[in-house]
């Protein structure tokens, strides 16, 4: 048996998640069955996405019930194993929840090799945000080299290796983000141009850094920062819907993009795309990403959160204050102890 | 020299145009030049995009310039000819404008053959229209036999050709009309479902006659119309933007489509195109249209408003009130006289 303490979803939430939302129960996972291995949780995967996941509605994934442990991504050590592909010893991701250990049959679980990158880089560059960012780009916006693109929460998980797979294709790539510091840190990164869309009117600055309007539109946030891209689109733009992380946490449907219009006037599209969905391109996707972290090219940048799981309804909030630079994760326990 | 009362861009309209927006004038068109040609104009097309000409905004044509005759498309008869290509008594199309007579150099001038149908259903179901409803739902919206069609302002110009084609093409098609006896005459063009927006909740009558959702939406209409589209898209949908009715006299900017994250829970796309980029498919369209045309599989109509071009302001705003069923014409001379 193994001691673990569960983050469990308790209440629905309207608007942000409180502390009415969580709970923290002490549960224990059994032994491994012949086919089966235990994990203990490294590091959580803490997504944007989740907001969603708390809704009772339909979506590209079910809700989370009630009563059940929050779903999420997470990095683990297989700690006992009656599994021959997941040998006591190994370092793994898969959808364990936010808890400190999971049992599991391997459906969904990779292999991870710590020495390509660390751990919490598997839950950002290398996982799904990397995959997020590649399939994004290139498939959905099926972007060329040369072209101008616009990415917004730029310096978040996807956003910024987003960027720079754009700027690796040699495009002129434009980032938005909501302080200096990260403004700042997207022009360390190569970005050609950085907006902090909290100081300035963005679509005002994108004429001025993009006259010739954008090509591709990676939009993770949805609002006003989607209508400032509407407003700047090249002809044949291509808008990648990512996210809308602006409204994940209000209790009314927001307003639509006013300038959608914009689609016709510059013969654009603007396409949804689900992930998960797209898994075999992730060999390919994680084969490009690694090269490119190996030589330089790309920078994976994750912001760790310490505390263990008693710490995910706040760092959670973080998430929707803006508070990582790159992906963030919360830490469960010192995998090196 | 061709006497021609022609109808000039006053005043840019706030809103709906009105008395003050046109002005009638007594013109001359001179006799023609070597390589020019005079036409007569017999019929002119109405159309809910001239709302946009007349806004002094970068759109997909250039505005109309205050004191130039109104753009349009017109059936017309040669009545003098210094031009090989279109000697006189032959029948053409063009954007003359709103106009009696009209000079050309044969630049976007095509012959028409009125035995294959009139010159009206040649501003209609073989004219820009036709096209549109063709390239959109085809090349646009990527159409494949089998699929489930939703059409809004289904028993205009572009949709009553669009929901044919779809039949035709072996589709469930689904067709929005603001009044019963458009209703009723989508359903004798064989529509299978035909739903009165006006006295219909659209989201909820959509669930019921499409419960697994709109593959193409083919949208003329934008605001809540497309809202209800949004609500009802199967996985890997498509949107068509082919217009915004609803907005075109718009003062202010009208809110944008609140439920575009649909696009992503169906992993979908909505695509804005122009006809005019397309007349490469033309010929294409335009001997398949005839061909439905004549085995009767496709129904040509157009309402055609007498009364010169002195009618033309109120046909314009008769257009916008819904009058038309198929395609609206506006009678300039009788061209059997």
């Amino acid at each position: 048996m193994w001691p673990s303490r569960d983050v469990i979803l308790r209440e629905r939430p309207s608007g942000l998640p409180d502390a009415s939302t969580w709970e923290v129960l002490d549960r224990s996972v059994p032994d491994p069955a012949p086919g089966q291995f235990v994990v203990a949780v490294d590091y959580v995967s803490v997504d944007p996405g989740m907001r969603g996941w708390l809704n009772d509605v339909r979506s590209y994934l079910e809700p989370v019930a009630i009563g059940d442990a929050m779903r999420a991504n997470a990095a683990a050590t297989v700690v006992a194993s009656r599994h021959d592909g997941f040998p006591v010893g190994s370092t793994v991701t898969g959808m364990f929840g936010v808890c400190e250990h999971a049992i599991s049959d391997g459906q969904g679980v990779r292999l991870i090799d710590t020495r390509t990158a660390e751990s919490p880089t598997w839950l950002g560059a290398l996982g799904i945000p990397g995959m997020t960012a590649y399939v994004g780009l290139l498939r959905i916006g099926r972007l060329s080299a040369g072209e101008t693109v616009l990415i917004s929460a730029a310096a978040g998980a996807v956003g910024s290796v987003a960027g720079q797979i754009a700027k690796a294709m040699g495009c002129t790539v434009v980032g938005l983000a909501g302080t200096e510091e990260k403004r700042q840190w997207l022009l360390d990164l190569g970005f050609d141009h950085a907006i902090d869309y909290r100081s300035e009117n963005v679509s005002r600055a994108l004429r001025g850094v993009a006259p010739q309007g954008v090509d591709v539109f990676f939009d993770n946030v949805g609002g006003e920062i989607l209508d400032a891209g509407l407003a700047n689109l090249a002809r044949g733009a291509r808008i990648v819907l990512c996210g809308a992380v602006s409204s994940y946490n209000s209790t009314t449907l927001p307003p639509g993009p006013r300038r959608y219009m914009s689609l016709l006037v510059a013969r654009a599209s603007m396409t949804g795309f689900v992930i998960f969905d797209h898994e075999d391109e992730f060999a390919e996707a994680e084969r490009e990403i690694a090269g490119w972290i190996a030589d330089g090219t790309l920078v994976a940048r994750e912001t760790v959160v310490d505390g263990g799981v008693d710490a995910f309804g706040q760092t959670l909030l973080a998430l929707y204050q803006g508070a990582n630079t790159g992906k963030l994760v919360l830490q469960v326990r010192d995998s090196t102890s």
